[in-house]
């Protein structure tokens, strides 16, 4: 059960994909605040939980903290932080009564969610303007599928975006690209893509080659292809200032930039130096924008991550040149508390600051509006450029693309990435806890840089993520210049991480196929225990462990020097402990608590009962993974069915029968296959 | 068995208390690695435990990091820092071998402990110059115990310094100060004392009180002494540089302050904007530094708090000028990723810079030494400066001394807490595994602020982290200017808050006694599991219990929305649920795994076998702590003995056999007391 509540004059975000008729009335189970800004409140019973609201920061539950949907450039992710990259207005409170909420405006919203009073929540939104969609269900699960149905169909990548990638900030030059992916190749390290971080570029303009750094750039892209290495370009929000650059002068001659109160470009710094913003959401500029990806598809790229799209603004060209003035007025005062502050916060307001929000402005087809009002929609909408123009340029195939910065209905055009995390044992958990949050409001193509973005990694760090990211659909090992070079290939215990990357690779048919399901049914991939086991009292309290499609229960390490870890069963289970294709054990736990040891080489898996985990033999890349054999890990009581989804994985017809195979193991071990015939060495846990 | 080995000339650190002589030829268990740095390493067994190095950040097992001796003013405390307020260079290796190492030297000290390799530790000297004293014994608590002899008694605080505090940096004026404690004292909270952060000085000037803010000094002082409550000003490093400003001109005038090359005073600026740092090295202007503490004594303070004193430079103000030129001259320019990082990192380089270390210099009995030689000594020596001043001032009375900034040494004149910590769960965590690591080099008088200095406190996490503090000896609720207001008062559960401060006052006389008997036996009052359970397989994976003192062991929660925890038991243990002093209820366990329900109004508090733990009624101030009758939860197996240390919690003879009381009780409940006569409630576990 959806209702629609219309507040003001909301901005068509095009976050949702149904038209659904308005209501009247208040909102049910809020109660509107008087007050100056447009707000809701209700009560939240002692054991009531919330979830959603995607990415950001703390538990699966969300209750005890305060955050706002104001997408931000925030590499620090601490508790105390309010904002990340993405604005995902959604939540489901589930206890005393069970409901959903959707707050569609592309402005600041805050959700003080038990932050001033445990038992309170309330909903503030800067700007009055909303569709608001309350959802009412018997479940968490019944409602976000309302939800996800309501917003359209995930993004779904090509099947090669599902292997190992590799990415560094700090990879200049051709012979780097090809450094890496020989080191992998030669090491038997799988790997299917291979990242260019901001240095490909010349002098950081989008949709432009270094051709000094890499003068055969079109032969490399093609090379690693034939070593099925595919190479994933970076393009970022901000268009270089700079006469005689294509792109700038196009944007300038047709007024495709965000513009000042004056007609004046606003300009901005970032990487390049000073920047003007493409106005993607004005759909010509939009679809200009987008046609500019054309230059990389035809040097043989088909995949891209877009970045710095919050927008992420180092500095407004007005400000700092006001900053710059403040400082050198300091010159030869006594800076104390207070006028040493004046210094430091004027250091500190030169970033991201949303005052310069206010000072530029898109025309979109609802006329000219404040930066600030649809801030949120940035990110979104320049994905949705590149999305679009890919239906266009290659209507038949898919292309990789995720973003940093996000909005619900983004989900639709390409994934995202958790975006510049730390090499933190926390941020490790965090990421794995964000996983089904994000997955609640569309995005399924997710993953965090593994081992870390910023700050150095540890060995066992990088050990215990990559074995956390085993069932993430986007694998990458990404990291910052500066930092400890964090390839797999670089430490100590190689054979480790090799059979981890080799038991990805085994995992591929199951997670392509739970993906797929996933994403056609608008369901979650991965789950909270207590979204399946409903009944469960001590579920709620589980946020380390994840159910990763339907057979299958993580949990992994989060600890350093961790030798196992504790694990709750909401039911009877099998449990494979996995050190490499080859060398496992397994176990069965009754419901309940257990401590299991899992030493810095193994990896915990549990079957559920009447499930079945496929695998294949591996590969050292995806095109490499054989599913003409493969070996199941079923947990019999009865009787256990698998549908399995498979495809070609480059092309976007679905729904063909043919893609689906039953497979179906009895308590003796035999085994059908409907659909496909494949050979299965079935091993009863 | 200690031995001593010398490289270089070291400074004379005071460190240790006891003359040693010197061994001849290789330092044990480590290999002397050739190299530019004076270097020591060691090959680690995959079971290997490494602990020790007191204040820093990560686990009670350090393994898997590498920290650096460098005190700094880093209110960050995350993963990837090195360094945080304090130098404390001692660890114990325990595994094939067991041993421990003092790395006895005032420069920079890094050790690499399974971060390189994780099967290495490396330990490398800045400065040539150290003594390296090498431990052999049993199990790490002989280690420590050899240590703890070696290095001094413990400084023991007043009793009332056991009670609760209460501070805030913003609390301005005499009216502030008196409001907060009458808040307390009618709801019922319990409080001992009251801190004054930098607000009651005079511009920022060390020794003086701002006489609009505060014009009655004096009289506030005594009249919350009259209600039992203690004032605790600030002290910080920096010392104005202001005409007529008395600290000021009578350092200048003997040379007192620490200078340049060139004989100038070196200036730096922080709070008062600029300032000069007392030569605390220099034994006339130490003694002239801790004279200034009577200026505050006279009115009636007994107690103090050090800061600042690592010594934190916002600037030097050279630097600061070059700086602002720096800037400056940006002016105009295209800022990009290269220049912008210029800027920014022009601005970084202001604070806490190392290269200004080596700009100023001290006058030491060996001769002048650049700050950067001896630099982790500041802080003890600031310190030092206040506690030998209040020997020869008040040499019957205890004086409440802690620092921020620390060497091993400083233990013997002060206490510390553990900075600038936030309101983050993980940072409840991080305190609480700080507690034996300080423990092991001398620190008993410790505790980080609670409920987070920096960033917002929830309501829960508030609740929790007193839950957590119930055992620590320095209790303080603490926070910044700008954050949520946190005293106990401003919450909704004040009645669970309350409660748990009742508690406090209940275990009152079990903590003092356990403290005095740790400081007065060089002991541990907290202790991990592994050092007592040490043929415990599991012991070692257990950072989140703690012994707090002979009897009890202490499992709090540390997540938020959590409504129980795992606790781990390595031998039967009975437990206590406390609610209150009244509501409680008991069971008992076996050892292993358990997973223990607790409430968010429920502390988790478990008695060993034969051991108890003896309560008071509680109070309203240490004062009001009656111990003519005391409850008692003992768990006799076959005899439960308890001796309890009390004295009269202000004079420094604490040798008199009176002060000891021997209390027996059998498995029937009967019980019997030697030395004080007292009456027992007794509740078998």
């Amino acid at each position: 059960m959806i209702r629609k509540y219309i507040f003001g004059s909301p901005f068509q975000t095009d976050a949702v994909v149904c038209d659904i008729p308005c209501s009247q009335g208040d909102v049910p189970h809020m109660k509107q605040e008087n007050g100056e800004n447009l707000s809701f409140s209700c009560q939240l019973g002692s054991a009531d939980e919330v979830y959603g609201l995607g990415e950001n920061v703390r538990g699966i539950n969300k209750r005890g903290w305060r955050y706002c949907s104001c997408c931000v450039d925030e590499p620090n992710h601490t508790e105390d932080r309010q904002s990340l990259y993405a604005a995902h207005n959604f939540l489901v409170v589930r206890g005393q009564t069970c409901f959903g909420i959707f707050v569609d405006t592309p402005g600041v919203v805050t959700f003080d969610i038990g932050y001033t009073h445990l038992d309170e929540m309330t909903i503030t939104l800067v700007y009055p303007d909303a569709a608001i969609y309350v959802f009412e269900g018997m479940c968490v699960l019944d409602i976000v599928k309302e939800f996800r149905t309501l917003i359209g169909r995930s993004y779904i990548p090509p099947k090669w975006a599902f292997g190992f990638q590799q990415s560094r900030w700090g990879y200049k030059t051709e012979e780097d690209i090809y450094r890496v992916v020989k080191m992998h190749r030669e090491n038997h390290l799988p790997l299917d893509s291979i990242y260019l971080d901001i240095d490909y570029m010349e002098r950081y303009k989008d949709f432009t080659v270094d051709r000094e750094r890499m003068p055969h750039f079109e032969k490399m892209v093609q090379d690693l292809k034939e070593d099925h290495v595919h190479v994933v370009p970076i393009i970022d929000a901000g268009v270089k200032v700079e006469e005689g650059y294509a792109v700038y002068e196009e944007g300038i001659e047709n007024g495709y930039f965000c513009k000042e109160e004056d007609g004046k470009e606003f300009t901005a710094g970032v990487w390049p130096g000073r920047v003007h913003f493409p106005d993607v959401l004005n759909p010509e500029a939009r679809k200009w924008f987008g046609e500019q990806y054309r230059v990389l598809l035809d040097m043989g790229v088909d995949g891209f991550w877009n970045d710095m799209n919050e927008p992420s603004i180092f500095y407004a060209q007005d400000r700092l040149d006001s900053v710059i003035d403040q400082i050198a007025a300091l010159k030869g005062r006594n800076l104390n508390l207070e006028t040493f502050e004046q210094f430091m916060g004027a250091v500190r307001s030169l970033s991201d600051n949303r005052e310069d929000y206010q000072k530029f402005y898109h025309q979109t087809p609802e006329g000219r509006m404040s930066h600030d009002r649809v801030h949120n929609l940035f990110g979104y909408y320049m994905t949705r450029a590149a999305g679009e123009a890919f239906e266009r340029l290659c209507p038949d195939r898919r292309i990789l693309m995720f973003s940093r910065s996000s909005y619900v209905g983004m989900h639709r055009y390409g994934g995202i990435w958790m975006g510049d995390n730390k090499s933190w044992w926390q941020h490790m958990l965090l990421n794995y806890k964000m996983q089904p949050s994000l997955n609640m409001v569309g995005f399924l193509y997710t993953g965090g840089d593994i081992g870390g973005f910023g700050a150095d990694v540890t060995e066992d760090l990088l050990i215990r993520w990559m074995q956390m990211a085993l069932f993430m659909p986007l694998m990458r090992n990404h990291s910052a210049m500066g930092t400890r070079q964090q390839e797999v290939y670089r430490f100590d215990n190689q054979k480790i991480l090799r059979d981890t990357l080799h038991v990805r690779y085994g995992l591929l048919p199951y997670l392509y196929s739970e993906f797929m399901k996933a994403a056609l049914g608008d369901e979650m991939y991965f789950k909270p225990l207590s979204f399946l086991y409903t009944e469960d009292a001590y579920a709620p309290q589980v946020e380390d462990q994840l159910l990763a499609g339907d057979s299958v229960m993580t949990a992994p390490v989060f600890v350093q020097n961790g030798k196992g870890r504790y694990v709750y069963l909401p039911e009877e289970m099998a449990m494979i402990r996995m050190r490499s294709l080859d060398d496992y054990d397994t176990d069965r736990y009754p419901a309940g608590h257990h401590y299991i040891e899992a030493g810095l080489n193994e990896t915990l898996l549990f079957v559920r009962p009447d499930k079945m985990l496929i695998m294949s033999d591996g590969g050292e890349y995806t095109e490499d993974v054989h599913t003409d054999h493969m070996k199941v890990f079923a947990f019999v009581k009865t009787n256990a069915v698998y549908e399995w989804y498979d495809d070609d994985g480059m092309g976007k017809k679905y729904d063909d029968p043919e893609h689906m195979t039953k497979i179906t193991v009895a308590a003796d071990g035999t085994y059908t296959c409907e659909g496909r015939n494949i050979r299965l060495t079935v091993e009863l846990l």
